[in-house]
């Protein structure tokens, strides 16, 4: 994905309404009361912003968004982009302004960069495990409230894809969908009736005898709900290639593997998103003479 | 503190802005299009929100709230209210009422319940880490952007105490403030001026000389940063118990305990909102008739 | 279309959000001066929302939600809600309570039932050209900036399908995207590798020539674009139900049937939401004793 | 009004909100995927929007500020302003810039113009039909909800004038309100002692006798309701120059002429808001190299 | 005024909105961490709001918003409501209810009242001082950001009337518009050809000379800007009755009785607002069993 | 504080949502029409804004923004900036540009300026009245709803220092937490309880023998409530610098001196946001060439 990542962005209104919010939240109504007592107004500082372990970054739009945001005259020089990979050490962005500004926005800067490079980086970890095989690595709706269009691209920029946004971009229909509609004919009729021509239409299904009786209704992909690895391979096999297989149900990077080698076209991981660890970035102001 | 857990409250105006916030990020502007196909008006459903592994619960405010904004009739029991410790099993609610509103809204409510309560199960651990010393756990501001209340909330649910909230409402100088304000004693001199009298002071020292030049000033607490156990020992014999005393810098669940037995007032630790996994909570209905 | 209507349901936020700016648009920050002068706190009054000609209902959910905003007491009983085809005089719904609220909600009410019904009456006309055909009726995003979620919701109530949301939603590969990407199948694999499983692609072709060449690389769906009925016919035939086939460009009621008799399945028109007239509702009150 | 046409400017917070609330509507939180997949980052494009059927135009702000808020730096001439008449082929404006934000609000600024120019298209309609005769042509409150200072302004683009802009800001008794009130006298008299002295009254009447009675207290303004030709004459004759005289009521374009020619002052015409057909304005991007 | 006061009410929303920002002003994020440290949840309480000095009240629906929002089921009692005089010790309303809510509430709700009641005390010391004479107290566009819409209904409490709210629903032509427009005629001209027939049109002048040119143009009222009481009383007469007249420009309650004598219809008073000392109410709580 | 203040800033997040919502209410959705009749676009004007009596200046930070709100290109040279005393008739900024931007910002502008320097002259006039004590004037929650953070930024400027903010970053334990929690001890163990390290506890005491119960807990700060001077004197003898002194109560200039010499840390004084009034300033154009 080493290609495509650095053009990888988000829509910028994103970036300014999340930013906009973590600053409001951290400055408040009062601002940064230490800074404004302890750093003269004018005084210049610049710094590097390096990781301080190897991973896969993620967010740096938004720690730009964040210095400007305080300073738009803020010098803010990408080294390592979206979806790049660094090493422990390695350098992400310079950036030089306003020593208050700066100050001023650096823990939002590092909050958006370390959580979002923390789930590329532990995406990029699913992927690798899974080289070689046709499975890709998929995310869920398992997101932090408020958060899921940054995690979702922290997603892609560490080489996975996404699974539908909402509720609202495609039909998943869960087992409790399929007892109210009375059936998995029913509820797959019904939910093709409802949904445009350009909304995909999901079913999950947990046994072999699920998966044929849903294939009858051509779905565009079937979810196979927590499936022992021999019953997957049973289930790609009736599949055959008419539809998309998604595995899905408690993987770990333990068992990703074996999953992949079923042979089945998508695994999601909601660990992705609801149990990545932070990527330890941080920002080390050059001494100032 | 299971005495004092049950009142812990969030403002119902911090709970609802961030249940709207939530839902619409799911919902869009087309709405849950697999459930309004395959679910009738009408249909009612019921279930229990339980713990899949043990831990202590935060967010049951938020995951009311979440059910009862797509329908203010749904029936909403607590059993296992925050700060409440479950075993694995454990019933956290009780649910009922219109199913479409119930799917609608299940995986916000999880959302939060899973995020909040892995915050809160995490602090605790670190909080059963120090049991029988005098220190605290505090948390950061370290935080996901936009749910830092939510998350210093349930900090609080595991036993935690706070940091400050922002920049705004508390003084923290640290060595960049330090060496812009020419040393500590001008940087605690300006922070002092500055500041209103409810607003306390904190500085950040990392040797045992920096300590004795800011006791000098008179802060109302001092951050040893990153200090070795012997050295943390010396800095809580050099205080004597004139100011408050917090242990910072890359704590974790191996090392908390020797820290907490130096003597300090407060233990910091990022990782109780920067890298806690989620608790795995789930919502199982009833088998309607 | 009658069956599925009544249960058509937008997302509440979606209502109470645009209810509430259409309320403050009309009532600024000063109110209803002519009814706060003219009619004593208090006084009650009741009406029936008719329609003063034949068309489909939509919009009933925003005018009661316009009233009810401005009085939670008021009685809004439906007689034909959305989707329901209704003759000249009409009845949509019954409507009393507190007479200032009544009147200051009147118009916003009225300018929702009016413009939805109005495209949903105009939807159902061309629902009714294409009867006994195959195409459906689908809708564009040549929509009122603003009003979408609205003026789709409408299409659905006239018995139309909708096309994709917005541009986030699916893929649609139109001239100027060709153009860019170096070719037709330059521009699918791009897509493709872009878009998540759950996001369908159509291509935009202008010519059998360029069907068959996106045909090659399997696009969920073609968008035929301004084709003469002789070639629209070839196309389908060429196309042999590999994939979902849409006619579109400048298709009026009195082409549109034979447009839906050469096979196509759909066939979209931005008229819909971008030149429907108004239905003509009004709410007449009962003289009060 | 070819003279005062050009300087017609909207606030500029109304143009941004809307522009910004018409993007995220179609942009939503993933941004334009088919653009990201098939145009490559830094791709240059530059084209003509053009009408392609004669009118009057309006709303050119928000098309120029729909492109810039995606890329600050697009380069936006315009050549037919608002209120300017183009007929078919015209162009409106020449407009070059980054591909990628071009494309992603191509579809938002055409449907502000389309809808906009629209209006101004039949009112200007409306206007040239009374040419010779003292009566302006105004709007109405029958707007699109959220839309209505848009709305209005394109009227005056087009010629008209405008009414009250809500319930707010001038007082229009109607026949309720003088049943509430106990007559027309109690009603003006209670407008009057209410509306502050920069605040117009206007009230309806539908008979020559309402209008004698109304009279008598001296109104700023009639409203003749629904009024045969005939009955208009005579009350022209009956007000005599002394308040301003407004005739509503279904006027089409066919009836507005013998309207126009009893001598009122105003006529008002719902359906220059509520049915006023798009005009056909497009985007052609220039063949790049 | 007495008979009308009762009447005047706030739009829901103005109300809903100011309240809501004023809390989340002193609530913050975090809440009233007093109360929920001090007051064990459940607890109940009740008391008297009630004035500490004589005076004109203004705001008892923000009040009774404020402690509704944060507890629905608070009983609010009004005994003097928006428009009533009380003496000092009057009661205003009693409360009871939850007593976190009841504290968590208490300032914002004073705080509205006390400065709303503030002005709606002064403007009625203004009208007590004209009364006999035809002048009415009309308050200016001299208020606080933000909070116009709540100091120009406490000012209609007070027995005033409000001049335009804002620049949109009125004109009124200054020196600064005269002199770029070439002249008072020139300069009204304009102003009628812009605005419509419901807006009215004001024109400031300082001398007799610009009165005389100005009347020659017919506007609806001249605003007579500093003149000295002789000066007043001859313009006064010149207008014989054909427009409205405003005195305006410095006056205070030491000369408002003499300028109303000269038989202006209108005096402007912009201490109303941007002046007007806050009204001594305090929350008294019953002493709990 | 003449060194301190021209270093004083409001966080920009707080200046643009107060200038814009100022804004927004008074050019509504239509703009100012006046000037927009009568100032051919394109007409540019300068002028200076000037102090018409003397005063402590705060607020031109908000003035500027109003400017530039309406044209980025606005020139604003500030002459006596926030914390600066002026004489009558001293000049603050000397403002040019666009004519329709100057004259549609100008109230705003002016608003703002004269509200907030009101409340700096006011601190001023108090501090200086305790000049040579060593109390420090402190606001108090007494301010306008929706303006405290501008309004303790004037406090500021005027030579005042803040009090908390709201009831979220300080505890302020009052009569009625007293009550509820069963005394003063069990007030202040519950608070500290629930307070982080960094959050300052202060009690209200209005007797001696509440002061001394209160000092066995070793609060941060004690609120003297209302005391008599010959009282308060006594109250600061038994506190003997342990704790910070606050005295609070009705105090005005008058009484302000006698309070000070008690010695005392802090006076309180709700006057100072509830009740200045405007500094009266204002904006006179240049004589256009």
């Amino acid at each position: 994905m080493s290609g495509a990542a650095p053009e990888l962005r988000l829509p910028s209104s994103v970036v300014d309404k999340a930013v906009a919010e973590a600053l409001a939240e951290d400055l408040g109504l009062g601002g940064d009361i230490t800074t404004e007592a302890t750093i003269p107004s004018g005084t210049r500082a610049a710094g590097v912003i390096a990781a301080r372990q190897p991973g896969t970054i993620a967010g740096v739009q938004l720690a730009e968004a964040a210095f400007k945001t305080l300073d738009p005259f803020v010098q803010f020089d990408v080294i390592a982009g979206d979806g790049r990979r660094v090493e422990a050490g390695g350098t992400i962005a310079r950036v030089g302004g306003d020593a208050r500004a700066l100050l001023g926005a650096e823990r939002t800067a590092l909050n958006f960069l370390g959580h979002l490079s923390g789930i590329a980086t532990l995406t990029a970890r699913y992927v690798a495990e899974v080289a070689g095989t046709r499975a890709q690595i998929v995310d869920t709706r398992k997101t932090m409230p408020g958060l899921r269009a940054l995690e979702k691209f922290a997603v892609r920029c560490g080489g996975g894809v996404n699974h539908r946004f909402g509720l609202f971009d495609a039909v998943l229909i869960k087992d409790n969908h399929i007892v109210a509609a009375g059936g998995i004919g029913a509820a797959l009729e019904r939910a093709r009736a409802r949904a445009g021509h350009m909304v995909k239409v999901e079913i999950e299904v947990s046994s072999l005898d699920e998966l044929v009786e849903a294939l009858r209704l051509a779905p565009d992909a079937v979810l196979l709900d927590n499936m022992p690895v021999a019953m997957l391979k049973a289930a790609v096999a009736e599949v055959a290639g008419r539809v998309i297989t998604e595995a899905s149900g408690g993987i770990t990077l333990n068992t990703v593997r074996a999953i992949a080698e079923t042979g089945v076209d998508l695994i999601s991981v909601g660990a992705l998103t609801h149990s990545a660890p932070v990527l330890d970035i941080g920002l080390d102001f050059n001494t100032r003479s």
